[in-house]
């Protein structure tokens, strides 16, 4: 995660510049970005949900207020605020709807909110699609022209980008993948929100990996990881699975390699229609990565998968790959697509 | 489908004009269309594909100048050429790759050949685009800003359009939504074109719908079809089913309601990842369209299963409904693309 700045570095930076905005249940992190993706000065500030969205949103302007008083910076400097948010969302309009995680936050207007707090054109797309635009603009998909990414984490997030532009969708639900139907069985695995049945999320998140861990164990089966089925979450994590797969616990081998089999799945239908030559994987559940042994295992369970699927001339021109910026790549994108919407008004 | 037309109708005509062809396994669609969407003229010239591509491109250019000769039109009238061509392909390159059905046409830079011979540039796309981008501009797709078409036929083909944007792909491969996969499970069923396992196309192209019911049929199930059980597809078809669906066969019945059952799966994954607001379904099985008893049924079963599985304000802002054009799909795409190309050139 990039630290503070002094006002010097502002010196090498390429301007204008843009303010991305990454807003979570617990914390709005917030970064001021040089046009070429360089982040000047990061930092984040609580969310303190229960006061209600026009609380955060004064901290915030009074924070980016602060902030630019030191450098010295003008509006004009800093032209576009780009703003990233759970949804749902209404994007044309504004609008939250009903963000889970934002109880106290419903049928919000929070880009004119924002546009009026800090007195600027706000650019507003849905959290997982910032984080998607910001690994496509400086991260993993750096050069590319089209890129999907899936963040694996409570739930599984995604975006889609085509030819440099985010897929929002008619109802902002665009790139929503973990939404899409891997098992259209009656018996298939719910949805972590409790919704939808067979949903992508309810076999690749995280939570669903400590939950067919958990039902494994439970029935009996043996492992280093019993010991911690009394436990809640936090101890029997996705990441204890990584770590006692890492040490060949053959019951958590299994765990990995069925999540890389429905990701396979998904990413093969993720594939054949957008075709977008890379799909890379985000969150908190990669296993370790790849320079772990179970991070590979994990990344050639899903191409194995879906090369069985697929054509040789689509197998060879797509790459599936781990994400890079971990949990910058949100602020990161919303600033980038400030930069996009400064560029679009400029032509 | 549109007829020929007086050279009287050019006076009427919105300039430019736009040739627009689309390429088939046995014939070849030609129309010329105005700035509007209006068909001038039409007519399809056999493809004779075993006597290699050249010779189509040359009769087709001969037809062209034919047609352009007796209308009186310049170069500059028609400015640039809308080509829609079976895949695989590579579509910057300009080049067919393996096309199943043009076994004669393997590796052939079909762009470049159709620019030599024509004079003009040529906008390449693939068929099943180009069908998606005609119902977007002429069909039931006008007046919206994103639509996914599904062409139910002997397999299941795909278009995508994204903010008025054809989704071509990496690997041209983009749009592919009948190789989406609705069942993991080992012994789902084979893709028709013998390939993958439990992709969309497997079990409701007509093709699909047509082994579907020979296999009820064959393990002894009752049905009115039972007659037509040693015959070829051509007598056993998916429109026979149709008809028997419309005389409440229950067999029949229950094969519409099963074919309705998986598209709704894979509908609800597309809707999912695009959100496009429009599902459109083409091709020829439409179980007798809207005006039939059996075609709202196959509609309402869609959407029950879709409804079931998504989030009420999604549901509420997407429609799904048969496409409008039926064989004209096509070259209409092929020449609004080859307009889309010419505006962009413009700018």
């Amino acid at each position: 995660m990039p630290s503070s700045a002094p006002a010097t570095m502002l010196d090498d930076a390429t301007k204008p510049l843009f303010w991305g905005i990454d807003i979570g249940g617990t914390n709005i992190k917030i970064g001021l970005v040089d046009d070429a993706g360089k982040t000047l000065h990061f930092d984040h500030i609580p969310t303190q949900e229960s006061e209600g969205p026009q609380s955060a949103v004064d901290r915030t302007a009074a924070f980016l207020a602060k902030i630019e008083q030191e450098l010295g910076l003008s509006h004009e400097d800093v032209p576009v605020i780009g703003l990233g948010s759970p949804g749902s969302m209404d994007i044309p309009r504004g609008y939250l709807l009903d963000p889970p995680n934002l109880p106290h936050w419903w049928n919000f207007p929070i880009r004119d909110a924002f546009a009026k707090a800090t007195g600027r054109p706000v650019a507003f797309i849905n959290d997982a699609n910032a984080a998607a635009y910001g690994e496509f603009w400086v991260g993993t998909g750096q050069r590319q022209d089209n890129m999907v990414l899936l963040t694996l984490g409570t739930g599984v997030g995604g975006g889609i980008v085509v030819a440099d532009e985010l897929v929002d969708g008619e109802n902002s639900f665009g790139g929503e993948c973990g939404h899409m139907i891997v098992d259209p069985s009656p018996t298939a695995r719910l949805c972590v929100w409790g919704g939808g049945r067979g949903q992508l999320e309810a076999y690749a998140s995280a939570s669903a990996v400590v939950d067919r861990t958990r039902e494994r164990l439970t029935a009996g089966g043996e492992s280093s990881l019993s010991g911690l089925l009394g436990g809640s979450n936090s101890e029997l994590s996705a990441k204890a699975v990584y770590l006692a797969a890492e040490d060949g616990d053959a019951l958590a081998l299994e765990i990995v390699d069925e999540t890389a089999f429905w990701l396979g799945i998904g990413i093969t239908t993720i594939i054949h229609m957008i075709d977008p030559g890379l799909v890379v994987l985000g969150g908190a559940m990669d296993f370790g990565g790849e320079a772990s042994k179970v991070g590979q295992r994990f990344l050639d369970g899903i191409r194995k998968e879906f090369h069985a699927r697929t054509f040789a001339h689509v197998a060879k021109g797509t790459k599936i790959g781990f994400a890079s910026l971990g949990g910058d790549a949100g602020y990161l994108g919303a600033a980038g697509y400030a930069r996009k919407a400064y560029r679009k008004r400029m032509q």
